[in-house]
């Protein structure tokens, strides 16, 4: 996975309306109108955030120009989650200090 | 998973340096000095990265204020991580699409 690739995901998902966009498309192919609607925001603005996506190959443009599309691609995200993986072992790790200190203070409660 | 959290640890993860970081933490424990040895860049830049894994709760400072060591947090990674994962079916699919269209090109190699 080459590093600047990486840079573009995670900062294309660092953003709560694009992460909203994402999701909205999770459901199928929705035109820009639509994306737009949920949003307090201009269609510039929403535009904005589309060619970020783009970029980072988190969305795609259906064939149907006229009704302007967008389909999400999920390679992307199948990246960033390998790379996140790299580091399970460490957040398993501190779930299982969490337990053993749980049953620690369970030990230490006083039997009636 | 409070969606402004979110944006903080995607955009902590969306540059190599910080990615750089994490990965040398997760040898253990460093001192701030040993960090920024490998990367061509002052100490005020590298504090500045370190400043944005903190805020993302992706690294916690040492006991030992006269090293500064730094230690990596790998429970906002879990999260993201949680995150990317409601997408898994979509990568998972368009790996699926990918198997039947090398099964159906292969049908169409002529046998010898």
């Amino acid at each position: 996975m080459e590093s600047d690739k990486l840079d573009v995901i995670f900062g294309a998902l660092a953003d709560p309306t694009r992460r909203a966009i994402l999701a909205r498309l999770a459901s199928g192919e929705v035109t820009v109108n639509d994306l737009a609607a949920p949003f307090a925001m201009s269609q510039p603005a929403v535009s904005k955030h589309l060619k970020v996506l783009e970029r980072a190959g988190l969305i795609s443009r259906g064939r149907e120009a006229q009704w302007r599309p967008r389909t999400l691609e999920a390679e992307p995200l199948k990246d960033a989650a390998a790379w996140l993986e790299q580091y399970r072992r460490f957040w398993e790790q501190s779930l299982d200090r969490l337990e053993d200190h749980l049953r620690e203070l369970q030990k230490k409660v006083p039997k009636p």
